[in-house]
């Protein structure tokens, strides 16, 4: 669906039905009032929202980064954060958008005053989840430490945004951030990525975009591994070069077989797997580069003296970075990568739950589940 | 001791003495031909060697990353190799050294026609260890793959060699590599380290001198952990600020004090301890950058959803690289780099056999054992 | 002079003396509100602030990059930008600073809102100037295009405060932001400068600063070149291994000579003269490359096939940059960089034209001049 | 035409038919011997080589970057330099390639022992041109300063060689150096281009195949400039978004309209015009980057206020360099690139004076003029 054109003055209610977190696994649809925006800000209308395995374990174990600091599980507030929608008021100052552009968003804001922010590493803010009252150093992660996306409305800062391309229907743009992580573990592993050997491990949303981001630029061969057939075929249709079931054949002989015996140049971790490092370090060649950027739940035992032997680095993201986003999306308009080919499922606002348990079991091949915030 | 000026011409034995390693454990010393340079390479007359941990590994044990390709032991073949000594003899077309210079030398001559010689990356060189016959590829890694300095004469490539500043002794001088592999490691996690704060875990010769030229850079605080407490006095001695036990104290409550509980920016991992890795992730800040630089021993348990959340980079080192190890002796030529500080002991080249095993059993405090190879 | 410590809780005046700018050359003195701070600001008595040639030229002419643009002369506003001073109000969600600790102030704060901000490139703010009304953005350049430092009081973001070193003197403290931008010039350059060749040209205080600061890092040999022999004794002091009077003789012809005919690896342009840019480009070796700190006055003819031929590169900086202020001060406050030594004259805020008057005739031998905010 | 399939043993002749230069544009054709390969080198049966306005220069003005050095003009050599062929005899410890191969070879080949070299910058080779004799340094650049392609047969360095994607033309393989060239520009400029706004500036070869590159890689909007209407639609075939004919409206008002009065992140500069590194420093926003690419003729005039004021940095490019014609080869395998759109004419070896006259007075449109080697 294309949206339709957005006046240039959106009427704007007072109240809102938003996706609240109570305890684990508890959410409940209120009515709260639509923020304001504030200097450096914009109102969004929020047109579609769409589930990442992360709201899953926010919903039902806790804000990840939070935890690791042994604070008690973040609730109170609404989750979601790979959203898209319609600028509807500008706060004080913004002249960077007008009501009515279509925008992507981000979910970092960094604080833009600690160390890391000043030289422009806002995913890694020091301030992180630094967002109340008299503490609130400006760091802001919609759905993970401040009100996301499971809502009508939401306030966010214009360095988030990234304008929808033209004739892209709101279920796509939905991914335009997931894209962006994508690109940004390319970005880190040097970003030079034509003609370069790379290894995908997991196919889940952020691998398989990250197949369809490395064919855009030209990395040959593009491989992707994962334990699922049809996960595997949806790979080969955002262009992998080749595809490992790594449940039917060995991967370390699959990659030797297909970089000549020498690995490859790049890993693009994205399956958690607990012996994903591990591997990871053994498919690149000596010096090659391993982009770490999926959330393991297990410490994992890892060969660190291949590590050092073989001059390799790791990367660690969590997350978009840089302007990987906005470039992203600029590979999304020149139909360079059909994000699409991952969205599988599309529900209400009002039938969340429903996505939700979609996305936790997989149901109906289930990969990006996307919900229409306007339909309630 | 300064060595003597020498001479512009300087005589060229037939044979020297040569310690030559065959089974594991098995050294004899016996005489071999002086080998003469060819093009772009010179003979060097080797008048000191410091002995390295991996000089026992490779003796007892096997080269490192040629048992990890799972070869035979490597035998009939002199180790050593942080060496420096005087320029005898240029190949053709030398004119970057004269005899007589006295010059340090780099272990890892590249191949210069892999993809990773190509760009820059020597110590990568994917060519490693193919350097005999009709599969010479000109790989060379003295005392490892090689003929190394357990011996009277080598001869290098001209990009191996340092030139030893004027009035530095021989002994010091075969430090020159040890500090270039700590300068290297400092290069890795971004080089511009004044006024950052680091933490170098493990006060063998590379830790220590890694404290060395963090502190000659600018870094602060240095903070330097072992277990032992005679190390950590030395580690004093080259500037750093703070020490730690990590037998007596949490080293992780130690920087959380140190460093106003946010962690230090950089560490570089110098032990090889079992819990190293997963320790250094979380000693750093978010955004943190950890050097690891010691051949651990067992795969170690790594926390990798830290390293995921916070944005963590890792960089492996074999050895020196880029010019690190020219920029190290620029700092020890200026006195800003005592080096000498951590040589304890001087044997003669017969006594090869003595000088490893108070390099094995750490006899008498020892930590750099320096053999003299002209005296025999 | 060292500062008496600050109490915790310090006196806040409601109007303070301001030198304000009217047309061009038209400083008066008057009496100002002191201002309050905002969100991640904090207040600032200024102790002391350093007379730049920048400010000669923001007085007389018109603030530089509001020229450039066309604007008409910038008015009714406070210049001085190289100041330090005593923190003695928090505003809201300030914790990283006390009241009572003396600081040093970067000239800049970027918007954080535009795509250079975002990247960690502050001093290329896209919205440089934008700091008023509905138009502000965020953006400030204390002294440039807002308040500046010729008053007794100021507000300042967060970002922009690096701690002054303790038991540095007031004077030396308004030398940091000087030397940060040194350092910074040496970071575009590739930071790792142990061992590396430079020439400086121009013993202004930026080129005689970054004669210290280059020499603390290691670099090896500093060259400077000036026209003024007491300016390259200065910069002998501060550790320079060669100068050369560029009106007594070649300095192509002397650095040559210095580097065995090849052309050093760097050049810091710092004097601004006509044939500055093409001189650099000659003075590096293949592969070398120019940093360009120094406002030049007219266009310049630049020999662009030798830039294409010799694969040189050259980066225009408009001042410190990233956290090279942070890491000058880490320097000085380990002694590695005597900038005192070109502070020469100290005047108080009563008499700033006098001490700009010194400045502009270079008076006495003048260097930096040192305006004492506080006493009038 | 697609090559045949060449039989993996090829006969070998013992001499061959080769373009002399002597005198400035003398060009004489004779017969030399075919030379045979060392050690890491092969035989090429050269199948095809392009023109390039440097051959130009050459045969007629002298190589470039010797006569900067002041040497006489180099004569007594065969140019050329953007060559294809088939890999017909290896030089012992050759395995990276097989006899049969199809390649292209890059112009360069670094000494390998120099500062630069050791660095991975090969094409900043500081020992350029010192290959002859006992002062054979090893430096090979491909008729510039040693034989190059105007002949049938050519040994080149391994490292040199790039294997043309299958199925591609004699003609078309033969711009895969010019391509990586191209694209090494974009390359120094950050390379992470998709989205990005770029200006090329001059529509020659190099140019022309950077729109293609750069449209490629995603970037967007690609503006290219030239004065020459017929060259601007080619352009317009490779992909730019916007072509402006400099002799027809201003580029500067052209690019503020186009990218919303803040002008572009990169220019790519290749024309080589008197004013062109001033219009390329204003084309650029601040911060914005720069990459010259083309030999101009005199010394121009800069404005390097601007430079300085506006933190930009300028990237001076001889060629190729890092792994970017490989990775050019890439995007051309997987038709990303269609260079065959900027060859125009085909002669056979014996007509080369033809082609050397339709190049240099672009008669009939003339861009890339293709010379097949074997027939004559």
């Amino acid at each position: 669906m294309i949206a339709k054109p957005a006046p240039s003055s959106i009427a704007i209610p007072t109240t809102m039905k938003a996706w609240v977190l109570g305890d684990p696994d508890e959410l409940t649809l209120v009515d709260k009032p639509v923020p304001r925006p504030g200097p450096a800000e914009v109102l969004i209308r929020i047109d579609a929202v769409a589930i990442c395995a992360t709201d899953l374990e926010i919903i039902s174990g806790g804000t990840p980064a939070l935890i690791e600091g042994e604070l008690p599980f973040n609730k109170n507030f609404t989750p979601g954060h790979e959203f898209m929608g319609t600028v509807i008021e500008l706060g004080p100052s913004v002249d960077e958008f007008a009501v009515g552009e279509r925008v992507a968003v981000e979910i970092h804001a960094g604080c833009g005053r600690c160390e890391r922010c000043r030289e422009g590493m806002y995913t890694s803010c020091l301030n992180y989840g630094q967002n109340y009252g008299q503490h609130d150093k400006g760091h802001r992660a919609n759905g993970y430490t401040t009100d996301g996306a499971f809502t009508q409305y939401a306030v966010n800062h214009v360095n988030t945004l990234v304008r929808v391309p033209e004739g892209m229907s709101d279920e796509t743009a939905t991914l335009i951030v997931t894209a962006g992580t994508a690109m940004y573990g390319l970005d880190v592993l040097g970003g030079l990525i034509a003609g370069q050997s790379i290894v995908i491990t997991g196919a889940g949303p952020i691998g398989l975009l990250a197949v369809g981001v490395a064919k855009a630029l030209g990395a040959s061969p593009v491989i992707l591994t994962d334990l699922v057939d049809e996960r595997l075929q949806i790979g080969l249709k955002l262009g992998a070069d080749h595809v490992i079931n790594a449940g039917k054949e060995s991967v370390h002989e699959a990659v030797a077989r297909l970089s000549g015996g020498r690995g490859v140049n790049y890993v693009f971790e994205c399956s958690g797997a607990p012996n994903a490092v591990d591997d990871a370090v053994k498919l690149v060649n000596r010096g090659g580069r391993v982009c770490l950027g999926a959330f393991a739940h297990e410490p994992a035992l890892v060969d660190v003296r291949h590590i050092v032997s073989n001059n390799i680095y790791l990367y660690g993201i969590r997350g978009e970075g840089q302007s990987a986003v906005k470039r992203a999306a600029a590979l999304m308009a020149q139909d360079k990568l059909d994000a699409a080919l991952i969205h599988t499922h599309t529900f209400p606002l009002s039938e969340l739950p429903t996505g939700l348990r979609y996305a936790r079991e997989k149901l109906d091949g289930a990969i990006k589940i996307v919900i229409k915030n306007q339909e309630i």
